[in-house]
């Protein structure tokens, strides 16, 4: 008997607030461990999906990437749709895809989009009590924007990396750090493009900007505090909730 | 003894979703029934605020007004940061003020906008699970913004208002209708401004621009509809969580 194996690649968006992150974990609820559950509900297999990125408790995503194999008729395309119906309204499957037998989202070369959410006003946005960090005193944008710059192109960004994580190497490279400004919503956006992250990386950019913002880091010291690798030289680590993954782009040809 | 009363002006946003609408029900958490709550608890008095606007389950706020009578020693402006420590995360002054004791929320002429957001792609975003409507099928917009001109101006809006209600006419005046379109995160945004809304008028009114997006109504027909008074040839009620009351304008001098 010939039994017909494909790899789905699934574009996974997620409000992460209920959840104590992808990662699957014994005793807790996880996006990874709801999709292992409701592919293998789905499927009569079990399924063990492997995620492009592990994303921290309260963390969102717009595009996060996960694969699994599977002998199910279903065609790639239509496990959005099976899926969804069985998803949390939190969870939703928003393309799927049979993928090449040898892709792995994260050993393939990618580049990683997030996006930082801060709403600066006098009190917070109800709305936005999850998605974004509150901060209620004056924000400089300017600086900030000049600090972003010196995060672009290739560093050894080791002084951006919380205690934990086991990498090769800690030289990223960073293609785009934009910080947006939405003056009726009251809202700054930071978004960053990179062919990599570590641990904790965009929520330190984040809170170190934070800090320039509120001018107790100048804008001028960004390329020694970067150059430093000194983890105490940056600003603290924003809030979970206010990170989304936007999305996550492979360079190769996968489908 | 002399007592001195002041009454306090509340501008109140809030994240409808856990709420059984504004207004005070006996065994249903509100809006209103929070606020009287809170409000009571800081000051020690039994505090009942008055709504500008009693909003429906579901319905979000940006900017709500309430106002309540009060003997305490707090300095109006001093409510909003007070209040915020009490209340949940989902109900948030936004600001506080002495009123002039006569100012009633609803007696007086207003302007209210209101703004009902609409998903629309082949999958809903988990983030606006709560605060949009999700509609996966094509929407046409120029058509949706040549219907929206028909509401502009004084009309008698029996057609667009739900059964229950009692008011003494169903005229009332339309500033601005704007339909805007946010290709980048598939939103459309349906804003309304006028000196007063009916029963579900605005959530009608979406319903509406909806069946126009859709092709089931053509705009050159909705002069005909507004006309003809008769609620079976507007559009259906959009559902209650894609609507938001943005804020309210009060003519007179309230300070």
């Amino acid at each position: 008997m010939v039994i017909f194996m494909k790899r789905v690649m699934l574009i996974v968006s997620y409000d992460g607030t209920n959840y104590h992150g992808w990662q699957v974990q014994p005793s807790a609820v996880t996006i990874e461990g709801v999709l292992n559950e409701k592919i293998s509900e789905l499927t009569g297999e079990s399924i063990q999906v492997i995620g492009a990125s592990r994303t921290d408790a309260g963390v969102h995503a717009l595009g996060n990437v996960a694969v699994f194999d599977t002998e199910s008729r279903i065609p790639g395309e239509k496990f959005s749709y099976a899926l969804n119906q069985r998803l949390p309204e939190d969870i939703v499957i928003q393309r799927s895809t049979e993928v090449d037998g040898e892709f792995h989202p994260r050993h393939c070369d990618c580049i990683k989009t997030y996006e930082y959410t801060i709403i600066n006003r006098t009190f917070p946005l109800p709305e936005y009590r999850n998605t974004a960090y509150f901060y209620y005193g004056p924000l400089q944008i300017e600086p900030m924007r000049k600090a972003a710059k010196a995060f672009l192109g290739e560093h050894d960004f080791a002084g951006f990396c919380s205690a934990g994580a086991q990498v090769q190497t800690t030289v990223r490279t960073i293609y785009s750090l934009e910080v947006m400004q939405d003056l009726a919503e009251s809202k700054i956006k930071i978004r960053v493009t990179g062919n990599g992250f570590l641990y904790n990386m965009v929520r330190i950019i984040a809170g170190t900007l934070l800090e320039v913002g509120k001018g107790a880091i100048s804008p001028e010291d960004m390329d020694g505090i970067i150059a430093s690798c000194d983890r105490q030289k940056a600003g603290p680590t924003a809030p979970a909730k206010g990170l989304k993954l936007l999305g996550i782009e492979y360079q190769e040809k996968i489908v």
